[in-house]
């Protein structure tokens, strides 16, 4: 399998919704240039973006509509379903429980887990919520193998490595902390705070 | 007013939260080491964060903390809060909205604009929702110059040009959608579904 670059990953997701926009609308082939002008990229970084899936556009047309879809899901993986567990249903544990765009990326949170009495106990928008005690026994259970992680950051490290010892070879990490864990499992960090103070610092700029 | 590299604009949150959690358990200094060391950075990354600021460690003893805490929120801009809007109360807006990481940073969500009927009547989790004819009107009155934007991508490019339209300087995007607007306005995406590609892509290799 060829490696494609990270920031070529990063914009793939963005192709893959207008696509499927313009196939709602019934169109069916599609060119870079199109696809360039309306998400404001160069059309030469698209075509360079398109190429990397193996699919090659034909003169005039451009490309498929369909199989162009099928390609990029498949270079991200997106073709299956990805089964994750979601840990901490705070504030942004719920709203990401309750977060319909995971559905456009086939991610579906199949369980989630929190360590408060009051919420396993009740749920949460008519989901159960499991208690910390089970986390590694489901895991190990369910073979599942991606986790969101939405505890608060002074538990945050803590559990990393309940899910690592369970198994879990991919955390998508919410919580403001640098996890140390092995090499064995990927952490990808969504940092609001940063995100912010980047935002701040060019403002003020 | 010196430019800070980005990286370290970017690392700094997690310095502040770090450093009023040692405030908190009674440290007064803390050394570069040290708070790499926690982080997980190496001490020299952290040593030339710090430099940034302004501030220099006193040897043997390191940095102060209060003094190092108010450099660095001076730097990122955080020593005066930041109102803002928040437009598009779904999912993903009202998780942020209750999203009590804000204050950490000094961002305050003034109001909440949506364009369903039904939210604008009934608020949500007791905060009151306005409806968007009373955007701009709203931007204008208030100067607010920063807004949240959680509408959903079809909307996004129309909503932002709006919020340029009243004044508005700085937009923290959270939806799927690279933004056209002029060089006037800053713009920072927080894009769940490049990071969720980043991650699957990542785990495949």
């Amino acid at each position: 399998m060829k490696s494609i670059p990270l920031p070529a990953i990063r914009r793939y997701p963005l192709y893959l919704r207008r696509l499927k926009y313009y196939r709602k609308g019934g169109v069916l082939w599609v060119s870079a240039t199109m696809l360039a002008e309306d998400l404001g990229f160069s059309s030469i970084l698209v075509r360079k973006d398109l190429a990397l899936t193996g699919l090659e556009g034909r003169p005039k047309y451009g490309f498929s509509i369909d199989p162009l879809v099928e390609a990029i899901e498949e270079c991200l993986g997106w073709n299956n379903r990805t089964d994750a567990i979601l840990v901490g249903a705070g504030n942004l544990g719920t709203a990401l429980m309750g977060y319909s765009g995971f559905s456009q990326y086939d991610l579906k949170i199949t369980a989630v887990f929190d360590s408060d009495p009051a919420k396993v106990e009740e749920g949460i928008n008519g989901s159960p919520i499991f208690s910390m005690d089970k986390l590694e026994d489901f895991i190990r259970r369910t073979h599942i193998s991606m986790a969101v992680l939405t505890v608060p950051a002074e538990s945050a490290q803590r559990t990393a490595e309940q899910l690592e010892k369970a198994g879990v070879k991919g955390i998508w990490n919410f919580a403001p902390v640098k996890l140390k864990l092995s090499d064995e499992v990927v952490v990808q960090r969504v940092d609001l705070a940063s995100s912010f103070a980047e935002l701040s610092s060019r403002l003020k700029r």
